[in-house]
């Protein structure tokens, strides 16, 4: 444990520096879906790594560059720190206390916008390796990072980009960009996203709207179609019935129930903070609610627009309809292959006018919880943070973390500075201190024992 | 013949004058929806009668005044005249060719909101009464108006107020405030409307949108549950599924085939007017498609709205979905009856949760087409248009004719100056000027034969 104390006190007395040097790339926009600062924060980014020795790339693609980085370590093992440098937008700028782009220390938290998702992360991450490189002047194991610009878009360009720069990537294990604790201050550790197929459903049969008193008994009407096109992929008892949707679907394992069962009982909190009614399938609560909240894929309608919908009356029949639908799949399911059962059971059904839009897709993907990777992280968790790490086999979510686990076949974890309150994507987005320096120790313990 | 040459002389040399009055009762705005000089148009509308001594009252309703009115004939018999003084609203004014209040005389047309509908209607009714009035120093018959302000707003007041004045309104036949020509100046008597019964179906179960991740696989979804509801209503086949809709049709007689039978094919203007890709129910022209319009009710959605509606994805569980859904009806459907018979049918499924708002209604109302009135109408019309004019037993819109012809057991006709081309409800709004004068002369022989 000394050598630990003296790392720590390292991190205890660099705070100030970390969190200022945080402060100046919370300073530089970067947002991606309005393209705002994008190329100057990544050359920011590879100067910070720079700076601790790393040899940089800034590699373009066909959207935000990503920026790759790696320093060799005294182990011959390799862990690949997954981060991204891009934010939401900060809209609206009214909400925010002080200005998102303007980083402000106050009562032991850190505002702005990216202080949290995820430019705390990346620079608690750097601030460790300097409590590292302090004490033991090199690394204890090779270090890769590849962080990009594209999160908050959907990563639409980390697929090929991984797929090209496989052999650059590999590595032992993977460190996820997010994590943090729950409101008792329990680390979590999220071993499964879902994954996703989003379409658009639309339907064009008249090239304007009609009076309704006109075409009502005799026109095709765009919005009926889509109903009745809808009403084939999912019944009121919530059973999805394109034909081999859940096809090779994996049930949760015993000790995925059993890990589960341990997680609090959420429904009282969604009947509050939601006004939920009722659940779905009949379920009341407990780990039968948990377990199909994230082990069961589904089919939502996210929106739904045609014809008139403002106040009161307009008799017409309208032109045109669509649907917002997502599937999110759990493994081993495959959104392309979701794609082709849903084309092919809208044409089976007649539905050849029902037009199918594939808005973008991310494979399910999970880490073993039994995985020695995690059980390493969670292992030096406690050391940290003082309580055991939750394992959570499974989110609910999405995102790219199939590509580190299916494309690069490397255990992910999840550790972070997160916190119930940290509003990401909202105004006053903010980090606490203490979880930003808790974080870095953490990381520090990490890196320090997947080198052995 | 000597007594109408005496008097089309004098309609042709009066007719500049009782086109600026027409002008003048244009540059009153009177836009029931936007509650613009509703009050002061009704009251220029009461002058307008006394000038021609009919003993006038302006009744205040819940909305806009009715104007009502009765001049005493030489005989016992009556016509009773249904107008309305509001106007649709003139917006987009950046189409107007000249301002929508400024009437304008150009090339055989006078342009201005109202022209058509229906203050044109209204002033060359008074040029007739006013040519009877100098050939004859009476009118040969009684002749009651009733002038609506609301008829633009659906006539939301109109039904309660024709059942409170019923007495007053006693009459042998009403001429219907619109009337007209088709493109080949071929005069047309519509003799039905279909009914309404438009409803909102509404869904709500969240006290907000919830993230699709979360919520995707247990909390009950709006959208799905309007879509599941309004899936029971009407099949791909489009035959409606609430239990007793179709109970109490009638079925159009061979009269009204024969009719039918005679007007032209609507399906090729249809294909390329409206992009119509093909007919429902396996339709493709001619009589029965025409039958196929007008005589049988419809369940039509004209608006569908949940969730997000933008471009791209937004991964949201949405709180609250709504249809716009219209009935129409037809002989001898109820609206109230319609509306009880949803309900029961969507409690009866298990909808409970889907509510039903009532925005309005109407019943379906037809006039016999050998009524002797109707002869009278179209053989008198003969006489002025140079043709037959075309007997229609039924078009599909709706409106308030139910309260003439059930409340008040009146047969009702229709005549008037429209044409194709007269841009009702749109920018440019105009009457033909020789039409006008033609529907003065119809409505002087209607008026004289009415009398015998």
């Amino acid at each position: 444990m000394s050598d630990y104390q003296k790392i720590d006190a390292y991190l205890a007395s660099n705070l100030d520096q970390s969190l200022a040097e945080l402060g100046r790339l919370v300073a530089q926009p970067s947002v991606s879906v309005q393209k705002i600062g994008l190329d100057e924060c990544a050359e920011l980014v590879g100067d910070l790594l720079r700076k601790r020795g790393f040899a940089v790339s800034i590699c373009p693609t066909a959207g935000s560059p990503v920026v790759l980085a790696e320093r060799k370590g005294r182990s011959d093992r390799t862990l690949l720190i997954y981060n991204h440098y891009d934010v939401q937008p900060p809209e609206p700028l009214e909400l925010w206390e002080t200005p998102p782009f303007e980083p402000s220390l106050r009562e032991g938290r850190m505002y702005g916008r990216g202080t949290s998702d995820d430019k705390g992360h990346i620079v608690s991450r750097l601030f460790a390796i300097d409590a590292l490189l302090a004490a033991e002047g090199e690394l204890p194991c090779n270090i890769k990072f590849i962080i990009e610009g594209e999160e908050e878009t959907a990563s639409v360009n980390l697929a090929k980009f991984i797929h090209q720069n496989a052999a650059r990537l590999k590595a032992d294990a993977c460190m996820w960009e997010f994590g943090g604790v729950d409101h008792t201050d329990t680390p979590m550790q999220y071993l499964g996203l879902r994954g996703i197929c989003y379409v658009e459903l639309s339907v064009a049969l008249l090239s304007t709207d009609v009076h309704s008193g006109l075409g009502g008994s005799i026109f095709p009407n765009a919005a009926w179609r889509l109903v009745w096109a809808l009403n084939t992929l999912k019944g009121p008892d919530d059973r999805i019935l394109i034909p081999g949707f859940y096809d090779g679907i994996r049930p949760p394992s015993a000790r995925d129930r059993e890990l589960m069962s341990a997680l609090p009982d959420p429904a009282d909190e969604y009947r509050s903070r939601y006004g939920v009614p009722y659940f779905t399938k009949g379920l009341t609560g407990g780990t039968d609610l948990t377990i199909e909240q994230v082990f069961t894929p589904t089919c939502t309608i996210c929106g739904l627009t045609s014809g008139y919908q403002g106040p009161g009356t307009k008799t017409i029949l309208p032109a045109r309809a669509s649907a917002k639908v997502d599937f999110r799949l759990v493994p081993d399911m495959e959104p392309a292959d979701i794609l082709r059962k849903l084309r092919a059971h809208l044409d089976a059904g007649g539905f050849t006018d029902v037009q199918v839009t594939d808005l973008g897709g991310d494979a399910p993907a999970r880490t073993d919880p039994d995985d020695p990777f995690v059980r390493l992280v969670a292992g030096t968790a406690k050391d940290v943070y003082g309580v055991p790490m939750m394992l959570v086999p499974m989110v609910g979510g999405s995102g790219p973390s199939h590509l580190f686990v299916h494309e690069l076949g490397l255990p992910v974890a999840t550790g972070g500075l997160g916190y119930p309150d940290a509003r990401a994507h909202a105004p006053n987005e903010n980090i606490r201190v203490d979880l930003y320096l808790k974080h870095a120790r953490h990381m520090v313990r990490v890196i320090k024992e997947l080198a052995e």
